[in-house]
């Protein structure tokens, strides 16, 4: 059901230099870049393996990663595992007392369905479902084109 | 030469408990157990695809993820990204003006070769790069068995 360590996502204060550095280092260009105004986030992502490094840039300062620079600094922010049914991933988590964030899927970048589980029941670990587009059990795709 | 994301290191309050969590919540038995006295921890290793999920108890308040517990709390401690040639990527790094934590590879668990790469350099983000064992060019394993 958790088939794989989607993303990490990283707080940047800067995201250009993040990107510049991130390009240099890694030796390749990002795979992603988008603008999750819902989020108030600009995410660029490179691809590492099966997974990405995800860089988060805030919209403004009012925002869940702005207040997280300004509360903690820049650097890691969340982890996101991908799931092949994210519904039952949800239901899973509601059934051990994991108090979920988003208690349904919702889109996310890159076409992906998506839900935060609250640090609180994940030992101060904020984590993300990702369920890629094109995945899943028939039926569990409401909402996707 | 950055092949994957080997792992995301987690710093928990109370290994037994997070293994138990961990174990419901994956669905599956951890991987891998040991204790690395030269880092002050107690690591447990949960294979989610290419990569884990490790998390870390501290031997002790004076460790550093003790330390790290101390004054963060539990969460996100480092990435770890899998490299084919640590000496060549602690090269490109130093190359690239970045500070290292270890200037040279030093035995890890799981007969890996590692080294840590100083946040201050990296965004924040304490940043490990493991070469597994049977990996690398030849003449790269040095210190290895």
């Amino acid at each position: 059901m958790f088939t794989a360590i989607d993303h990490v996502g990283i707080a940047v204060a800067d995201l250009e230099a993040a990107v510049e550095h991130h390009r240099r280092i890694l030796g390749r260009e990002p795979e992603h870049r988008e603008v999750v105004a819902s989020q108030g986030v600009e995410e660029v992502l490179f691809s590492v393996g099966e997974g990405f490094v995800q860089l988060l840039g805030a919209l403004g300062p009012d925002t869940p990663v702005g207040r997280f620079l300004e509360r903690r600094g820049p650097g890691l922010h969340h982890l996101a595992y991908r799931v092949d049914d994210l519904v039952g991933a949800l239901e899973r988590l509601r059934a051990a007392g994991v108090p979920l964030i988003d208690e349904a899927p919702r889109p996310g970048s890159r076409g992906t369905r998506i839900a935060f589980v609250h640090p609180r029941g994940m030992g101060g670990v904020l984590v993300e479902l990702v369920q890629g587009p094109g995945h899943g059990p028939p039926g569990a795709g409401e909402g996707r084109p």
